[in-house]
């Protein structure tokens, strides 16, 4: 029986061999994880596991940059939208964030543990870092309007509301219903524990 | 020249040979870090570093009970002012996490990233988890009294209010105010980012 030539095995896609790398990342971590690993969990032996991937590291990188496009393509999302005000747009970042964090659970929490250890992952930080900076230049544009307290330095402040966000990752199951969560998450944000009497 | 017989050397007692073992773990992972890193970064050989200290694990044992008697220690004084309403004394929570966080930054960062690896490992995630219900159970009274709101579950809220704590070791360095930051915290928490107008 012959088969065509092409990259990949029955039953494995590069998407599907994507899936389970990242698992496997964020299980027992990216350093401690081989290509002989993800070859034994997908079935296939050491050799064969290269016909899908070139690398450890290509598998990383695609992984970085599906949940870095995801963030950075609701931000622009946002922030095209003229029509609303500063203090509105955050509200839709929150909001957009949780939804991406919950939509792509796997990329998003092996983003977060990044600690820069290889060039992928230095390249990771540094679009993380943007990120970072254009969410404290939102909340600084909504203080800048009286919207927002002016009393909690906008930096200080974006790094804590995304804080919260990114720490769903330490509990929230893949599958969860996003639009909700980020309902929530943007009401805490925003209005805090405290209950609001009519 | 000769020494008395001690446990010890020169220049390391316990605990600074804890401290500098902490910060290997925490920069480059419990896992990948052995005794004779440790020792290499103490200056001693690798079988000076054992007069020091047992083994590894113990280490860790004492780093992580270090974070974990600090936040139940905070949490029963805190608890235990029944002169304060439910509300009150969650605020009190919420303000005594930042400070511990703030003033033993390095155990408690070592002990957000535990992955239950080891038997140490999982003792301190099954502490963990007990310090997450008594956190739970204070909204859950707050919210019974009507001060806390009631349409975000005091599960759900605890872990983002606490997800929002925990998150500043991602970027907290050490020797930080924690008093000024563990007000900003549970403003934050309980009135959110909205400006309240007089």
């Amino acid at each position: 029986m012959s088969e065509p030539v092409r990259r990949g095995r029955p039953g494995h896609d590069q998407q599907s061999v994507l899936r389970v790398a990242i698992e496997l990342f964020n299980r027992q971590g990216y350093d401690a994880t081989s290509m002989g690993d993800l070859a034994r969990e997908l079935g296939l032996t050491k050799s064969a596991i290269y016909h899908h991937v070139p690398s450890k590291e290509h598998l990383l990188e695609r992984a970085l940059d599906e949940a870095l496009d995801e963030l950075a393509a609701a931000l622009d999302t946002v922030q095209a939208d003229a029509s609303r005000t500063p203090e509105e747009r955050l509200r839709a970042a929150v909001r957009s964030s949780v939804v991406v964090l919950a939509e792509h659970l796997p990329a998003v929490t092996l983003l977060l543990r990044v600690r820069g250890n290889t060039p992928a992952e230095q390249h990771a930080l540094a679009r993380r870092r943007e990120i970072d900076h254009r969410l404290a230049e939102m909340v600084r544009e909504a203080a800048d309007t009286g919207a927002i307290r002016a009393d909690v330095d906008p930096l200080l402040a974006s790094r804590l509301v995304f804080g919260m966000v990114n720490s769903m990752t330490e509990w929230l199951r893949d599958g969860s219903d996003g639009a909700a969560l980020a309902d929530t998450v943007t009401s805490l944000a925003f209005d805090g524990l405290v209950r609001h009497r009519a």
